[in-house]
């Protein structure tokens, strides 16, 4: 059933093969240039008549630049993927890949910006100075707690939205797959015990939405065993979750806490999960072990335990969990809506959406997510967090309802487009 | 014989208009994507192994990522074109129409960053941190004397080139065209007075470089008059042009500076000259007007006057003096010998080949510089510039005669290409 793994020959011939230099991105010029009139009025003395009409009317930045449509994918190396502090340089390669879905699946145009930042601090004021050029920032691979530091500062405060993957994309798909999840197995979110291993940001923000979406009660489970109330903590974020969640005050470790319990959600690190401890959960266990690039338990082994729903990070399994069927349409929805943040409202909204692209045919205990290449998954996901951001007031621009799902049907077409003629020009080598 | 004016119309048309979204440029993948798999090789997990490898050998960076071919064009906004302090939002339009000729014109990738920066320490120190994800910078628009302390502090300091366009893409151009000048009224530039007025940055690095020409007499003036031995100045940057020029130690006003010289560069205002003080000028005097918008004196008021050659950074006018000519080949060359700076002799030799761009046959008082749409100007002026790079002994990497300019060959005709695709798209309204 598994699909066969990426060797690093792939993923490395990947960025040396590329026919037109290195790396998997370029910036290419959206005006046609064929005389020197042209120059003329795509440079200067052209664009000396838009510095003035932009310095009399500030308000029409958005309709002479490419800011609405351009984000700045921000990371400072400190928790690259499973790899830890690699650095700003090693980091590069995953905001390249990145840039490249964010374009692909939703038309959005995203810079890679690999910053050799000195704390939370420096980032917050570089990200502060950068924000004129950029419609929206994605904090990437930025460790906890520096990142929640960043995130309390900038969030909210900046005049265009923030996205920190760890807390929005992740914990945006780790809902939807529970959504499907206790679809699939017939419960009700209020009646479940989840218990989520790993609270760093990405844990964090998942306990967050389950408490928005209602689920009935959270463990939440890290080097300190299950947070409780009373526990002596010592993170602020640790503190907050011990006091809203573990209803029934469960403690001890990771194995006591599972015992029971009806959905494990993973995001530390691999082979904490033993098959024991997935048969001491409760009937038909839900079972997503998240860690990357090795999962708490093997897929395989946590299905031959009984796991009734077992989702991972690995692309070689099935139901695999990754942020990218969430960031690009939850900054579509942003950009679109122009918001200054993206809420858990937004977020919801998303992962609402991102369960029912799932159609109750396609709908199995195998298949609880979508595929990233459905045509109709991003326009749909966009359009509902733009909704979601009308609704709660958030919106600065209101789309027509069908808009936004049809800018993104229309950017994601343009693209496909480029690629079709990119495929006309690179050489087979490259492919 | 002049062309007719852009329209404040033409040029904001051209942002608004623009099929898919705003602005001038987009970013794009390199890489083609069909199926699952391909995301898994292009995004996670795929980068996993690139992470791994470039935190393993760190010098694989430039043969991984876009970082080799990418530069990114930074302003804060206190000096834009001619119109001031507008800041870094209204500064954006010339950024982007620039990153556009940086792709066209020699086939660099160019992500424009407007920074609301609060001085230019801090200028320096987000440069610094940004260094990570770029192969080279452009600063641009930057006050003086602001950007001489970014550029003294930054240039050969950090480990990949920095370019200031108002130093060494200006004076480059300037340069080119007084080769050319002195070459169409057969004079020798030993035996020549040029007079310089508005010693800013561009003013400055002109003056340096006329000096390493081996130009007779330079005199320089500014608001205080002609600089010389014994005057007191405010800026550095006077003191040390006064120290060194002015071999008549010439007092006095710029028209007690123009009497009896043989070239005027002009980098000012508009309307400082009048035509007695070009018929001042020793017999066939070569006027350049180069202020933005409004030169020093129109064209055809300096022909009229008696002016031999005339330019002016007048698109509309022959002789148009525009660093268009110079920025791109510039970057190339010092990206494809990996430079670490680019040298005063790399501007030199970039300037002879521009000069050299225009055949004997074409010379003419009217045409003293090559179109920027000439198949062969950028080749041979990268070509020129990492070879000054190579005998220099700056290049890091020495290419083959020949490989940069078939490089630069080779960008372009892809950009070429692409140019050609993306007319296939935009509806007719945006061309």
């Amino acid at each position: 059933m598994a699909q066969a793994e990426i060797t690093a020959e792939q993923a490395l011939a990947l960025g040396r093969d590329v026919y037109f230099g290195h790396g998997k991105i370029e910036i290419l010029p959206k005006v046609v240039v064929h005389e020197l009139r042209d120059i003329a009025v795509a440079f200067t003395p052209g664009v000396g008549h838009v510095v003035r009409r932009l310095a009399e009317c500030p308000e029409e930045l958005c309709q002479q630049t490419a800011k609405d449509n351009l984000i700045a994918l921000v990371t400072d190396g400190t928790a690259v993927l499973g790899y830890g502090a690699v650095g700003p340089r090693a980091g590069m390669p995953v905001m390249e890949g990145k840039a490249v879905m964010f374009k692909m699946l939703a038309g959005v145009d995203c810079m890679p910006l690999c910053l050799d930042a000195r704390d939370p601090d420096h980032l917050v004021d570089i990200i502060t100075a950068l924000e004129p050029s950029f419609g929206g920032f994605n904090l990437e691979d930025v460790a906890a707690p520096g990142c929640f530091e960043v995130m309390r500062r900038l969030d909210g405060n900046l005049p265009v939205p923030i996205l920190h993957d760890d807390q929005y994309g992740t914990a945006t798909v780790i809902t939807a797959a529970m959504l499907n999840a206790l679809r699939v197995t017939g419960r009700d979110p209020a009646a479940v015990r989840v218990v989520v291993n790993g609270i760093g940001a990405a844990g964090s923000a998942a306990v967050a939405m389950l408490e928005a979406l209602g689920v009935g009660d959270i463990v939440a489970v890290d080097r300190q065993g299950a947070l409780h109330r009373g526990g002596d903590y010592p993170h602020a974020h640790w503190r907050e979750i011990a006091a809203r969640t573990n209803r029934d005050r469960v403690t001890g470790g990771l194995a006591d806490a599972m015992r029971g319990a009806d959905i494990f959600i993973g995001l530390s690190v691999g082979g904490l999960v033993d098959q024991a401890m997935v048969r001491s959960m409760a009937k038909e266990p839900i079972v997503f072990a998240l860690a990357n690039p090795d999962p708490e338990i093997l897929p395989t082994d946590a299905v031959a335990a009984g796991g009734a729903v077992v989702a991972s990070g690995r692309f070689d399994y099935p139901n695999h969990c990754n942020n990218v069927l969430a960031f690009p349409a939850l900054m579509r929805g942003a950009l679109d809506s122009r918001t200054r943040k993206v809420s858990r409202g937004m977020c919801l909204a998303a992962a609402q959406a991102i369960a029912g692209a799932v159609p109750d045919s396609a709908l199995s205990p195998h298949n609880i997510l979508p595929s990233p290449l459905l045509d109709e998954l991003y326009p749909s996901v966009a359009e509902a967090t733009a909704q979601a951001a009308v609704a709660e007031g958030l919106a600065r621009r209101v789309p027509e309802p069908g808009a936004v799902a049809a800018n993104t049907r229309k950017l994601r077409g343009l693209v496909g487009r480029r690629q079709q003629e990119l495929e006309g020009i690179l050489p087979p080598s490259a492919m």
